[in-house]
């Protein structure tokens, strides 16, 4: 007898798919438009927004208002609202406002689903390229690409010092943060910076093997660890704490679960480079 | 009675846009394939190279060779060969392999053909986005966009203050150009890493207003001055100097006359963050 959570879950993630349509629809039309036009503005705490960003909000709170009246909803632009529920859908309309306000195509809406507090489902679309990344618990597909559209599946096993790790921008890390991301940044191959949530993806394609990041909010991290997981990776805090609507503000992902605990000990302490010595 | 320099330049124009085909193709097939798969070396300088990229060069210069065998050619893989020549194209196949081997469509095919010695036409070309941008003395057009074919106009006039500057990675200005770098950054409202030449095609399509960038070669700027220029942006050393083939490392690249001017001004100069003194 199937699990009647596991089947409902397959009805939520084609849901999330509708959202992840509506958010886009809403979206493009302000790509590539003047700062005027798009109505750019910054928020309290000086990140930008735009008539995208709320428009594509507007639209998800909507639909699940609408089709499941008792879910929760935790939203980027407009709050909390009934985040105690058994469901609750925890969204960032543009993850990346800031790239997307520059015209870059590797900002994207972030739609999760947390059951009991856990992130059970998550959706990354980037709505210019037509990518698309869907995680449950046992998988993750890629439902529309330009040029590579096939089954998920990360590298496993890499070593630390062969890695690519990716944090949106090295401003995120301060104090004893920009520490630890010097330690973990000096242990692999390669660092690339500028690309917020895109960067799970191509993690989770098997294209690079780290994402650590700090001064994140949870909707720019509940919905990625559906996917990181699903395509085997691992994706925590900085303790290696499994995320909720309540973790910190850094995350660790990881296309295995060695490179995981590698990266985790570099970040954790300054021994952490040289593993083979503990 | 029109200058058949002109002309010549426009027949130029269309066999850049074959090269840039051409390129596409040989690129593609490598595209978020394994490190092994695509070849993945570093060079003796430590920066990467794949078979896409010896491929799209090979490519790029045998038709060159067949179509204009008086013209010189210069190659970020293969060097340099009649490089006195009245005609130079100056190819790198894959600016950005980093961003390439990470699976990151922000990479960029860049041909560049020099006229004793200056850039007289560029095209930077996205082979997964199926972006191009393409630029002469007069104008620049974005021949093939997915979601916004237009002719591309530079914003002119804004602030340094209300800028967004781009920079392909911190790590690039070392000593010196570290602290120029810095004084810039502390002018402009927004820094965003992470793009390498796709940020000048942002540039042009007036998305963004500044791209400063040092540790470059000559093949990685010399096809977007241009691009730039032909959207109605500067583009120029950072001496505020024509580029030409012996230019340095560093390239300033502004929407606008005046922004550029303003932008150069700090770098020269710690004053520079304060203009209305001077």
């Amino acid at each position: 007898m199937p699990d009647p959570r596991e089947l409902v879950l397959e009805l939520y993630l084609r849901f999330a798919q509708e959202l992840a349509d509506a958010a886009g629809e809403a979206i493009r039309p302000w790509f590539r438009v003047s700062a005027e036009r798009m109505g750019l503005e910054r928020k309290g705490d000086g990140s930008p927004v735009t008539k995208a960003d709320r428009a594509a909000e507007v639209i998800i709170r909507e639909m699940i208002a609408d089709r499941y009246p008792t879910h929760g909803v935790v939203g980027e632009e407009y709050g909390a609202a009934a985040s105690e529920s058994e469901y609750v859908w925890v969204i960032d309309p543009i993850d990346g406002t800031g790239a997307f306000v520059s015209g870059l195509p590797t900002f994207g809406t972030l739609i999760g689903l947390l059951r009991d507090g856990s992130p059970v489902l998550g959706v990354l679309d980037q709505p210019i390229s037509g990518e698309r990344w869907s995680g449950v618990s046992d998988g993750v597909v890629m439902r529309r690409s330009t040029h590579n559209a096939r089954v998920i599946h990360s590298h496993a096993g890499d070593s630390l010092a062969e890695s690519t790790a990716f944090a949106t921008t090295p401003e995120m890390f301060r104090g004893e943060s920009a520490q630890a991301w010097q330690r973990l940044a000096g242990a692999v191959e390669r660092v690339r910076y500028g690309v917020d949530c895109y960067a799970y993806g191509l993690l989770a394609l098997g294209c690079i093997e780290i994402v650590c990041e700090a001064s994140l909010k949870p909707w720019d991290y509940l919905a990625l660890a559906p996917i990181v997981e699903g395509a085997g990776g691992k994706m925590t805090d900085w303790a290696g704490e499994p995320l909720r609507l309540d973790s910190g503000d850094r995350v660790l992902a990881a296309s295995s679960q060695e490179l995981h605990a590698g990266a985790l000990r570099c970040l954790q302490d300054a021994a952490g480079d040289a593993p083979a010595t503990r």
